[in-house]
């Protein structure tokens, strides 16, 4: 199925991509560290030179108010599709060093993984679509796709330059599909694609009894206590089933249907395995929902944080005037944000007692849900592509986190990401001894080479308006 | 009804009263603080100088492992009863001293009062018994009853070294009352007597969900919210009436008599002045109680502090592992602290899910409720001697907090405590411009002075063993 010039490339210049990958991750761009810009800014130039080197054209750096964002195209032909790959070449802190078994800049490969800060997240795997992408260049000349590469170096601190600089490029940026790999395969040998991502709102709650603390024994049988009511309020947003209590809530969360159900089924998950890991003995699942499910396609309301009264060692009899909560909903398509905060705002304050003021501040709706129809030819081609790469089909899978570019892709250039996770799910991402299986960092590579090939195959040819 | 010759003795030595206190108030006796060590030293001498100018006799300096306890006494005949006054030469910090209009240990007089830090606590009202005595024994050269006197330099500080004290000092503190003024009155000119202090229990409740915080996008939906549970758990200790459901709580609670109903019925009580001086428009009072009831004859449970999960700025979307709140209860007669700490204790983990850890920690219940019958002879010389003094019958009142001592002196010594309050609601203790209405003090003498000759005259006379 794959044109059989690539994978012998690929195999063949296995110690070529794990020289760039070295040289890309001795590179310390820690993108939250000031001491690290230059480190930073190195790395971009590193990138530009490398994407220039193996054949891209219009490579560009555009600077922003602090990491720049790289750029790079190949290809305007109009009767194939174009591709747009997103990745990062920012990495987290390197913190605490002390635990890591080798430097975390400098690269070092032991029992089949390479060790070092980035080796999964996300310089290896940005690396296996920019291997592809020179594999087929050198080893044809061009690409059975057109190829837009979109690189930043702030996504480890919420990429706060890309959501304008994608308003600002819309048009540039316009593709028929968006790669990333940037998440884990559910497990070792067994590929997966990710069709859905739940959507995010947060806010914080103020509950307000009284001007000031006041004395306990003086006031205690009269003057109303903060945290009592706060936590009374909060103990109505939830039942004893786990079922969210504001009205509407559940309004636009569909069915869980055959296809999702199917999804959950087929991956292995070992409820005592999962409590064991997370260290616990139970678990709070809704009833007749597969566990997998309820982290997926079912919306959560949880309470990220509290605080009220005295905190501090020892004893201080007080009646709190003030009590906080944060909070935080994942939502599920079709959930709209603002739709599930005004629901939950009037609902808060329906739940609060007269004479009480409730504040409700830094609210945050800035991530919806996102659902990929698993019948879009892309998805098809990243099956077909997985299961070439690593000799078994591919799984379906969801994510119970939210990923706010995915959704701004949707929202400002309207079109579907492919989410073709590579690493491992003990890969160590943001973690002492980060690292990326050198099997996998090739496969990835194969993949991403197929799907170029299989996306074009699958691909409406019909010449679109340039 | 008084002696004649005492009133006049005190009217014309205000000046040498006015004198010895500001002598007292210049001594910035601050027990917390370090640094003032010296100062409080100082302090304790000057009492034991004063003490002993003042014909008492066995004046005593305890030193202890900081503040130093002060002990007098003057007489020892079988036939009178004897009176035990304590009180205490320590004061509060005077921070912030930019807020006071004169220096707090340069005591001024302005519109009647003396202003000083000290002046109300509990320096001006200890020194109206230290001149109650001083006029009988100028005056007469002796006094109607035996007095013992107990001054300690701890007591803004928890008085760590006066409960062992108690314990090795027993057979010699045996009186048959004891007489204290460090509390306000009702009310300008409307002096009381204080018949009822609550206990107080005290702890700390740790719910704990898993080993650790985890990412509520991966793992909410699965993974169990400290924070929920524990809040769960609160909102099953109190009902939507303020009742306090916990299973025999209110078992040991006596129904309020109609004397109590009466003692409250008396006192003028304005709940929007009330409301007003909280910054609240409601109060959590109980159906059918007395507002001051409630404050003063009804138990109490108050969360008086709660954290858990992410208390930080901005936004951290975690699943909290632990949730922490501090518990108090107020109890009244007759609950005993360990009973209810037990009953507490029970009914927590009963509503504790399986599959969660509840750890109960920093138990207190070192505070019993105290009841002062009305019909003790005490109360009856108590009262006289206000009306004496003040020219008004004093009222009854009881007290919402707690106060460790007054039932150590009744657990270990035996005796009840007559509560005196001779100070104003606004005389701003604890704070900046500590005053003491002149006034006050010189009828706080008198009425001092006043109690011993009746307290001689109603007790039994029958000879002790001694």
């Amino acid at each position: 199925m794959i044109d059989t010039t690539i994978k012998p490339y690929i195999d063949t210049h296995q110690p070529q991509f794990i020289a760039s990958l070295t040289e890309f991750l001795k590179i310390p761009s820690v993108s939250t560290n000031p001491k690290q810009n230059a480190s930073v800014s190195n790395c971009a130039d590193w990138l530009v030179t490398h994407l220039t080197q193996i054949g891209l054209t219009d490579v560009h750096l555009h600077p922003t108010a602090q990491h720049p964002i790289i750029t790079a195209e190949w290809g305007s032909d109009p009767t194939l599709p174009t591709v747009l790959i997103y990745g990062h070449y920012d990495v987290q802190p390197e913190d605490p060093v002390s635990l890591w078994d080798s430097d975390p800049f400098e690269p070092t490969i032991r029992d089949g993984y390479i060790y070092a800060r980035g080796a999964s997240d996300n310089k290896g795997q940005i690396m296996c679509h920019i291997n592809a992408i020179e594999s087929w260049l050198n080893s044809h000349g061009k690409l059975p796709v057109n190829i837009k590469l979109l690189i930043e170096g702030e996504e480890e601190i919420g990429s706060p330059n890309l959501f304008p600089f994608l308003d600002q490029h819309a048009k540039s940026l316009q593709s028929d599909i968006v790669l990333v790999s940037d998440s884990p395969m559910i497990a070792k040998d067994q590929p997966s694609i990710c069709l859905s991502l739940r959507g995010l709102i947060c806010l914080e709650i103020e509950l307000k009894s009284m001007a000031s603390d006041r004395h306990s024994g003086q006031h205690g049988g009269l003057a109303p206590n903060a945290i009592h009511v706060l936590t009374r309020i909060m103990s109505q947003l939830k039942d004893e089933n786990n079922q969210i209590t504001v009205p509407g809530f559940y309004d636009q969360v569909e069915t869980i249907t055959p296809f999702l159900e199917s999804v959950c089924n087929k991956i292995p998950f070992s409820v005592s395995e999962y409590q064991d890991m997370l260290g616990t003995s139970t678990l709070i699942s809704e009833p007749n929902i597969h566990p997998l499910a309820c982290l997926w396609y079912r919306p959560t309301l949880e309470w990220n944080g509290i605080y009220g009264g005295y905190t501090g060692d020892g004893v201080k009899t007080v009646i709190p005037a003030t009590a906080t909560t944060k909070l935080s909903c994942r939502l599920v398509a079709n959930q709209d944000p603002d739709t599930i905060l005004a629901k939950l705002k009037a609902h808060l304050h329906d739940c609060t007692p007269s004479g009480f003021q409730l504040t409700i501040k830094n609210t945050y709706t800035g991530c919806h849900p996102i659902q990929v129809d698993p019948k879009i030819p892309a998805v098809a081609a990243a099956e077909k592509a997985l299961t070439i790469a690593f000799n078994v089909p591919p799984m379906f899978q969801g994510e119970g986190g939210s990923i706010p570019i995915i959704h701004a892709f949707k929202e400002t250039l309207g079109i579907d990401t492919i989410l073709m996770g590579l690493n491992l799910p003990d890969d160590n991402i943001h973690a002492p001894n980060e690292r990326f299986r050198i099997e996998d960092y090739i496969r990835g590579t194969i993949a991403s080479a197929t799907f170029f090939d299989e996306f074009a195959k699958t691909h409406n040819t019909t010449p679109k308006k340039p």
